[in-house]
């Protein structure tokens, strides 16, 4: 017998401070660039041609920020997520420099919070994850926090520890690239006249297509992003559990509804920060994915007059079409159909 | 609430003459390459093969000629068939230079010509759409029409405008590239003995091999070609209409058709021209496609010594396998299996 | 009518020495790399980050060898097991020079053997398959056998050749290449703190994690290596067969235990042989695959203090988490659990 087999961190093995260094390190190349068109149909112009980011003065269209965010965010999960309960939250996420194919990306983890359950049995782990590219350069800050089961229930608490965390991230902190330049933007091209002047604070915005889930389509993404969580691949084990279903990762609702805002927001070609975020309700093989933006703020960037910002309430759901922008009932739990609640700030030409 | 989202045109929002400049530039990549091997396990060596490829002229392998057709294809449907109701035909289409990973497609079209129906509520569209390189030159070019809804039943009918169309692509329209040059071309390599000089007109082909088509497979090709048509995605919203499933793009059965048909025509290594096409019938998930190819026409091309061309009729059907060669039955209507009937000009070697 | 459609070669068209020049030569792209690893979410280190490699002396991240296998198997298919009954063993696999981007596979068999069956219907063939780049280099050179249909009972038997095969590739048939020069691992990044000196022989490792196999998943993966065994893909034909399924390529398990392994054995970042492998029962759709190893021998590799090889069998289970380790019963024959016996020979770090 053996013991080589990970098992995953629990509760007790995480302290305020620890650092983690994760495996697997992961070059991207056009290969996940077509995957990811295939798998979410994206149309943003910047992200799909090469011609169309040299126009804005980058050396060739740079992948989807949320690939980045995935491949960040899967190398997280041996080490942080394998033995949690549930992904509570995100806060405070910031991208840095844009991924291009060619680029490796390397992810390292600090823990900064810890929390245990009144329960005892489980604990809220706060970790901040930073990917960087081989030039050491940051392409993703980001917090998120979940809660992960305890080994031995009869182990001690820690200390709480609850970091300070943003409510959204303030302007001087989101990065748009210096030789990124907006103003040689083509709208045509891109598939809509409308610029961030154009877009108004409480403004909703229902993006009209659905999106059917296939079990072989989570699972190919879910694997592109070397996310090993068990509840997306085992039905065996599934059957077993409380769904009877293989869960589907949260980020890959997130990538269908980022794809869906196309309509309506196809300008919005370059997401700066995620702000928050909840997977309200779970979703499975065979739910239709609809989604709506609400503008939450409108932000003007620093030094740019070629761009702004637009701070987004970006909503999916399953099995209902979004025209009546459902979001919490009067109780403040979330509508059954809801099953994504992301802050973006996302940035536009003017 | 916001008016951002687009809703596509409808016939009375199309004049002849008009010009649609369609949005999302597209960089194919070797990911799309691989992709398209994936989704139909076409064998074509030219497109397998950067050796094979620069054995005769080429600088690498070629993406798939159909791959191009679908990036073009894809980019009209949010302008022209968001609102269609059926895809009626393709004629004149012409294949320029060869589509090689790092290449930008965008594609531009044309109206050419408009026709109500009799019942007031629809209309038949026809678009020119040419694709064109990142040198301006020339992918492919051809016409479809389609029928779209009347957005106002009471809106006035344009003038009828008809555009002539050839039955097929002459030879002096058929272009292979001068520097593809077959005559070193390996038919060992390449899968089969069988030259042009061996096909005889009215032969007919069996490929043999079928295919079943899954939902996963189907959607991600038709995102990979950034095709919106909501009819392919949408199962929720398929549940109240009238298939009570979601249709499989019909460009995916002419590629599988495509890849099939490389077990009797693997030296069949270019497509020159769609002459016409219609899609007999619809598809769904579950469904086996089989194919046959009946030798039309052969054709010299001019100031060739090394390729010749084949017209062919390339059927495809479902749940039936083609040894019978089913087409149409005595009332002139389509086989009931039959779910594809295209007419391509291909080059051979010599 | 036609005679162009290859029917495949039954038991009396093969011959002792005759040389089988296989079909359509292979470009391995970026984009196959992203589909391997979205079809099993692979993450050896070595074949994830260009930057790894790199480090141990490499230009670029190779692909997994396992890819390279399926490539040269998968030309084999149309000229040696069309009309094959069973896919009865491997042997005396040997891997050469690493696959990466850009190179171009070929793959070329010799018939070494035929054995015709007692019952006159059947027979085995055995075939000795190499596969090299566009330099000649062999990439993979390996014997299988296959129990192949005779196309007319009564025509005579051949004479009854086996050849001799070694019950697995010794020490100095083992190229690690030169270049890639272990010492410099970094264990962190690969994932696991177990270099080759921490197994030892009998040691048995449940790989823990279970993945379910879709439809779509495993005819992508399928087509992708343009393996065109009819049984993976036609389920129109499959419904009046023995299993009323399609069965899944082999391969397709072998890829996915080798996936899983990474647990357990995450710094076994190169195969060096495959040795010998029983496809023990036969897969479908819809089955979840576990894994474990057992260590079966530690092996130096002449010359080298940077690196050492284990030979380990790999078995796969469906539906059955693989901790109680099953394997054959009393009765010597395979526990119906158990899809996959593989006798591998692995490179790690020292």
């Amino acid at each position: 017998m053996s013991n080589k087999t990970v098992a995953g961190n629990f509760f007790e093995d995480f302290e305020v401070g620890q650092e983690l260094r994760h495996a697997t390190p992961r070059t991207v190349t056009e290969g996940d660039l077509a995957l990811y068109t295939a798998l979410y149909g994206s149309r943003f112009a910047l992200n799909s041609s090469d011609e169309f980011a040299r126009q804005l003065g980058l050396g060739r269209a740079p992948v989807d920020d949320l690939l980045a965010f995935h491949l960040v965010f899967g190398k997280t999960v041996p080490d942080v997520s394998l033995n949690a309960v549930a992904n509570l939250g995100y806060a405070n996420g910031r991208f840095g420099v844009p991924l291009f194919p060619g680029d490796t990306v390397t992810t390292t983890s600090t823990v900064t919070g810890l929390k245990e359950n009144s329960n005892g049995k489980t604990g809220v782990v706060y970790v901040n994850s930073v990917g960087t590219n081989q030039r050491r350069e940051v392409v993703l800050d980001y917090t998120r926090w979940v809660m992960v089961n305890k080994r031995d229930h009869a182990a001690p608490a820690p200390e709480t520890v609850v970091p300070e965390l943003p409510e959204s991230v303030p302007a001087d902190g989101l990065s748009l690239p210096d030789h990124l330049d907006l103003s040689a933007y083509d709208t045509t091209l891109a598939g809509s006249p409308f610029r961030w002047d154009d877009y108004e604070v409480g403004e909703k915005i229902d993006h009209v297509d659905g999106m059917t889930i296939e079990e072989a389509e989570h699972m190919l993404a879910t694997r592109l992003y070397q996310n090993t969580a068990k509840v997306h691949f085992d039905q065996y084990a599934a059957n077993s559990g409380r769904f009877q279903r293989r869960l589907i990762y949260g980020g890959h609702i997130i990538s269908l509804a980022r794809a869906l805002s196309f309509n309506g927001l196809a300008n919005a070609c370059k997401v700066l920060a995620i702000n928050a975020g909840s997977h309200a309700n779970p979703t499975f093989a065979g739910d239709t994915i609809y989604a709506y933006s609400e503008v939450l703020d409108t932000i003007e960037l620093p030094g740019r007059t070629d761009a702004g910002a637009l701070r987004v309430r970006l909503v999916a759901t399953k099995d209902h079409p979004a025209g009546d922008f459902p979001l919490k009932g009067d109780d403040g739990r979330y509508d059954p159909a809801v099953v994504l609640d992301l802050d973006l700030t996302v940035a536009l030409p003017r």
